[in-house]
């Protein structure tokens, strides 16, 4: 008797002020996230929008500084593209010592499929400057932080080679459905293989520099900073991490004697996955787990494996992904003070009775 | 710029099969529980119910044994009582060493008004043996347990002297509403001031019996082993123990220095709320938070704490209730091997800056 249709996952809610609720990542079936499900991030309130927030306004170095209608994009040869989110604090929560802020569990990660004009189709027919360096994308979300009095609004920078990458997309769909509100209606940007913090939301504006960008967005959150107490070796948080994570069985789940199937996803920013690697001796031993799909280079692979759990006893579960640029999710984390970027081993622990 | 018009928090999915998910208590306002947002605790697939399902048996050690029409129940006096379940799992996850099953945070506790007859009355009415030792209810859920492969019934029993408590409550209805589905419709059993799992959903049968009632739902689960290997000193799990819950700020939260409310809740189930403490300097000193409310004996007392937090740093906040039986929290839990009663003093860290 399957519980399946009356029971439904929900939103995990870390805070509602500003809204930051993670994807329930244990319980999605989906390889595409539906709206309802897709985890929400938030620096500050919902920006209120108008009849002119679908303007798109892009200008800076460049010969014709272009004010874009909605209509205007829509004539643009569009692309949709399966791709990955991930927020640079997922799994923040797992870092020891523990680290402050949005106490993310696993579930800061979603995907599904984005529609839009290639960022790199709007810079070229603005006729980009030679000496283009950065392209600054401002979102119609602001506020205070608090680190100063000054209203702020939500802006990064990306440099250029990243912005004319065919698929970094401002994006007006989000599976075959204008984009929903709560992720960046009418225009977000979709920076493929990066954390999600480049994926501006709410665009207001797109602006080419031949500087180098600086925002507290970009200099003083979403570094990476490897000491407690000063910045020494920081640098800044861009690609994701090779990362894998285990959906079923959940931590500290008590199951009966026999075959269990073990499933999760992996996924990177960096080439592809090449291969999940699971233990369920603690480490000692490792086997591959099955690849469920194809791996593709901006979605996760799900895996899975069947575990026959013939003896009675606690177990510790692990599970490494590795990726076709060589890199493997190391045992440890790389700890650094604002807890980003964790991708150590995904661990979980059960008892078979 | 408020965003609680736009921004809902949602049940925290613990499993889907069967149905646990809990409240998530820090983002709760009310002091009685919406249906949405009130925990769900099953051991089975919901139940199918048909239309006999509203009939309800009283039978075993009395003169008149008697099948119950739903029409019947009305006709007796009803009452109407504002009563906090919490499941004795809550706060599972917070155990060091951890134990296993579903792993609760601090939110499987909600509370609500609660309508229904006396199950004294209908025991009066049927004309209760005077060698009446105990009642056992039997609920319409079941399913298999782990540790055998019969189908077994949710069953457990109250002592005489607990069911013939004139708060003990056949309920009918929730918050002014039929009993939801997921909470027991058509009949629950409400225990007042027991963890949860007295106080048994769609209630299929009430059988008065001469002895002492065992079943697994009494005599395995819901004991406190306190021993990791061996059954020694173990005893049922009853009483709610005296118990506090920090709701906001949330742990690991990063705070501008000034004025902050500190808020929560606490509870017991002996006598009444009679002092909440609170330190901001990890236990090193204590002042009294202010109670929100008169404690009554059924639910929650709202608390909350002005904090002046003028120094960047570290904090950690701690609570600690007492009851008018003299019990207090401990600054240790009660380790159990199946995890149940914690009620450790609360603690979160929060870092100003």
């Amino acid at each position: 008797m399957s519980n399946y249709s009356l029971v439904k996952p929900y939103l995990i809610t870390r805070s509602v002020s500003p809204e930051n609720q993670e994807t329930p990542i244990s319980f999605v079936e989906a390889d595409r996230i539906e709206n309802r499900l897709f985890y929400r991030r938030n620096h500050f309130s919902y920006p209120n929008l108008s009849y002119t927030s679908s303007w798109l306004p892009v200008n800076g170095a460049m010969q014709r500084p272009t004010l874009f209608s909605m209509e205007d994009l829509f004539r643009f040869p569009s692309k949709t593209i399966k791709v990955l989110l991930e927020c640079a604090g997922n799994k923040r929560s797992l870092f020891e010592p523990k680290v402050f802020g949005e106490q993310w569990e696993k579930g800061a990660v979603s995907q599904g499929y984005w529609t839009g004009v290639p960022l790199k189709s709007l810079l070229e027919y603005c006729g980009l400057s030679a000496q283009a360096k950065e392209v600054v994308i401002e979102g119609y979300d602001q506020g205070k932080r608090p680190d100063t009095d000054k209203v702020h609004p939500f802006k990064r920078s990306l440099p250029i080679d990243k912005a004319l990458h065919p698929d970094t997309l401002v994006a007006y769909q989000y599976n075959g459905q204008p984009l929903p509100y709560k992720h960046g209606c009418p225009l977000r940007l979709i920076v493929p293989q990066w954390y999600a913090m480049a994926s501006v939301k709410w665009i207001k504006q797109i602006r080419v520099i031949e500087s180098e960008f600086e925002g507290p967005f970009q200099s003083i959150d979403y570094i990476y900073y490897p000491n407690k107490d000063d910045n020494e070796g920081a640098f800044p948080v861009t690609t994701l991490n090779v990362n894998s994570t285990i959906q079923k069985p959940v931590d500290h789940d008590k199951l009966d004697t026999g075959q269990h199937t073990i499933k999760g996803i992996a996924y990177t920013g960096e080439g592809k996955i090449t291969q999940v690697e699971i233990s369920t001796d603690g480490g000692k031993s490792w086997t591959n787990a099955s690849l469920e799909n194809e791996p593709s280079e901006y979605e996760w692979v799900s895996w899975s494996h069947q575990w026959p759990a013939l003896e009675k006893g606690e177990y510790t579960i692990m599970t490494r992904a590795a990726d076709s640029t060589g890199r493997i999710q190391p045992m440890k984390p790389f700890w650094n003070r604002k807890g980003y970027g964790y991708n150590a081993v995904d661990q979980i622990k059960v008892k078979i009775e």
